[in-house]
């Protein structure tokens, strides 16, 4: 039987093909993370990970299994989101590469209070990273999706009464100027601000008069929320960019309908 | 070299551990397969097919590859639902087994008109069977998911206008007397009958009137929907039974409401 | 403006149609959950809930926000998978129904240690629970799949060289005569024994050495899989019956196999 | 009651709020669209479409029911993949915008023969094509999903016998010089000489016993697939650059691995 320190190390191997490749990695990890919270307080989430680097044209492989041990490390104790700047440098020095990436996607819970009641519930909010460090081209998008609602403009006032409306999903993709990720706390009163209502985890009979009256009186389109958003949006000082996106779940169809803004990049 | 002649066949192995197997086969297979409908037109649609066969205690495995090359052979022809029923002898005979199953899953199209301006469109209609042909139990079940709308008769009742409502799924499993499958077409208008409105492909201003119009004459609660479902299914002479459900996709909320109802079963 | 106290409250009108519901609930209802493990540590995972009662006839309707609070009562503190029976208990006597069930997913984390070094890491264990309290026919369901791997025994057999492998997923389906629901720490060491290999979250190069070897040495069909289980499955004494299940992401084809097998049902 | 000519048409407002939107469409809209192949042979597929303009500063809303009648009518008669240029140039003028853009995803189906006994059967190819039109900025991405094999070379290289394999997924991002969708037919033989072995829809024993050997004489990291994936494509002169991409549904762990390489952009 052959010993361990005997075996092969085929990764290693010199690569004549002169291929450098940009990501080489797992995907699709799933793990527990607990993060520090802007009000320093810890929440766990289930993390579902892809951990990459580049690397160059002469080496065969990455070393896969270092990239689940650097992982789990850096999961072992709580952190900041910025934080994942330490996780992409040990990535990158352990494995020897210049370039390390992350992805990580996971259900982030925000208590939110009923808006007449202010019973509290959990609204979950999709969130994904996705952080490069690279000599020069660093960067961190941080996504978003809030669940929220839109009451159609045409449908009010084509209708003698009523309104359709229905779920609508507003996505941000923010680039920060730190290159650094963010959690959703802080833009949630803009999505608030900007949809017809916002969607809430529970409501007693006063709210949900309150969130049906509300949105009558705020009817908006895809293309009114993807506007508020970016007025709103333009105005953050710790953003480089910013895409966003209202996506609704048409009551009257079954297809959705979007809007989508862009920013320009700037320093 | 081992020539074809000589190739062991291990599935054909005797198993001595004495356990027989409900189902084995072939799971997540896409194929295009043509229909014929109710009107003896044809709609081609991409299934998604597992099928299998029972093996008794004493053989080791399944010929997988016949079970593949029996479906390419049922599908390379035009076929109505009840043809289903040769498929599963075919499939039970060639494999030497005692039953058979089928699961097989697509999205089929009705052309519908819009309320008003009739506008036609393509509704797609999330289909999928579950056969079985079996000695004194055999079965089929067809499962229908239709989209369509639900306004709340508490929104309209405790607010001083509007009313929340959004897209809400009804889904029809349907137990047939004569154990063939069923195309969705006949229960369109029992969904049309029960939820406050159907969800249309296209429709224009007029069209979009009516609809929120009619949707706010029509509050219904999921229980609504399942109640007002059941009532119409019970009075289908060709089902020996049911189950109905409608799941909102609550404009207010990220989470669904639901209700369900399940027939007695009958002859 | 009218005033809370004022509000009608439609969900309890009374209902003519004489249809009584066997489930209106929520669904989808994503949530933090800590659960105490069978080595009374605690584990946090992210729960998607669907929580329903039965109503009678003449109810019009469930008061669903009364559902997402007891849930999230519930969900305050560290639970035993035991105390989903108080769930349930809670649930029905709060909206006054006859019967009540959930259906709970989560991602269940297990420290699973290499083969040859040792090394730990999380194997996810996807798991799910359904559940129904009610007078005489309560049941609970604890389902699970555990990640493998399947060599292939026909492909060895025939085959100079090699054999192909490939991911396998071990489903469970657990009904236990206390009708109460499991985690799945106990039965992962009968998929260990049954299936080619274990799937493992970190292999070095002498644990991958070993895997390889060992699948190689135990060849398995998703037939031999799924009997293996079942005979491991029918010793266990708190089980009154289980449903068994191999899936391959076969190697060699688009499309996977599959074998499945049902015990009778016991006191 | 008002009638048809008098309706509010509330998206030809004029908004004041300055910001231009890059999209405004429907989503996830499913039809049925006949493919002209590049053997002139018809192939009906199953689309799902995302359909959109652009919309100025000053107009509160683009028609969206307009937007799902042109891609109707485009979708009434069999379209070569270049006719996606004339259903954009529709698009635009139909809504009177200076962009529009098509998302479109099918599942492709190439008939592929066993590598031994010829047998036919259907191998699906996940597709997708993003495609604008915008003066001096439009482009055409053609994203295919190619199901294949990867054999580990280190695990080969350090077992006695045997060695893990996997399906993989090759997935391509084309650039096109026409900027014009392509259909994966051509390449799929880039596929089959960059992997350990392609995936059959069909093997009979003597085709499993020369896929078995034939990737085992061919190991093949995800580095190595990307690898020779870029070599062949960077030879393909109809494209202006191309990302590919491999991704091993590892069979001895419950992740994926994966490697990327993007070309330079060239004219």
């Amino acid at each position: 039987m052959k010993t361990r320190i005997s075996l092969p190390d085929v990764a290693s191997e010199q690569d004549t093909r002169g291929v450098a490749l940009h990501a080489v990695g797992i995907r699709e990890l799933r793990l527990p993370v607990t993060l520090r919270t802007p009000t320093n307080a810890t929440q766990q989430v289930v993390a579902v990970a892809d951990l990459s680097v580049d690397i160059e044209a002469e080496q065969r492989g990455a070393h896969m299994s270092r990239l689940v041990a650097t992982l789990y490390e850096w999961a072992s104790t709580p952190r900041t989101p910025a934080e994942v700047k330490a996780l992409l440098e040990t990535t990158r020095d352990r494995l020897g590469s210049r370039a390390a990436q992350l992805q990580m996607r996971f259900h982030y819970f925000m208590e939110v209070p009923a808006p007449v009641t202010h019973t509290l519930g959990w609204l979950d909010v999709e969130t994904a990273w996705e952080c490069k460090l690279n000599n020069g081209a660093s960067f961190a998008v941080s996504y978003f999706v809030f669940p929220a609602m839109t009451l159609c403009p045409c449908s009010k006032a084509i209708s003698e009464y009523g309104a359709h409306n229905q779920r609508a999903l507003v996505r941000l993709w923010l680039y920060t100027k730190d290159k650094l990720p963010r959690l959703p706390d802080e833009y949630l009163p803009l999505v608030q601000a900007s949809a017809s209502s916002l969607d809430y985890p529970v409501l007693k009979r006063p709210d949900e008069k309150f969130v049906t009256e509300h949105s009558y009186d705020n009817p908006r389109f895809v293309e009114d929320v993807a506007r508020e958003m970016a007025l709103r949006l333009s105005e953050r000082e710790e953003l480089s960019g910013f895409r966003v996106e209202c996506e609704s779940i048409e009551s009257i169809h079954n297809h959705n309908a979007f809007a989508m803004y862009e920013s320009p990049l700037r320093k």
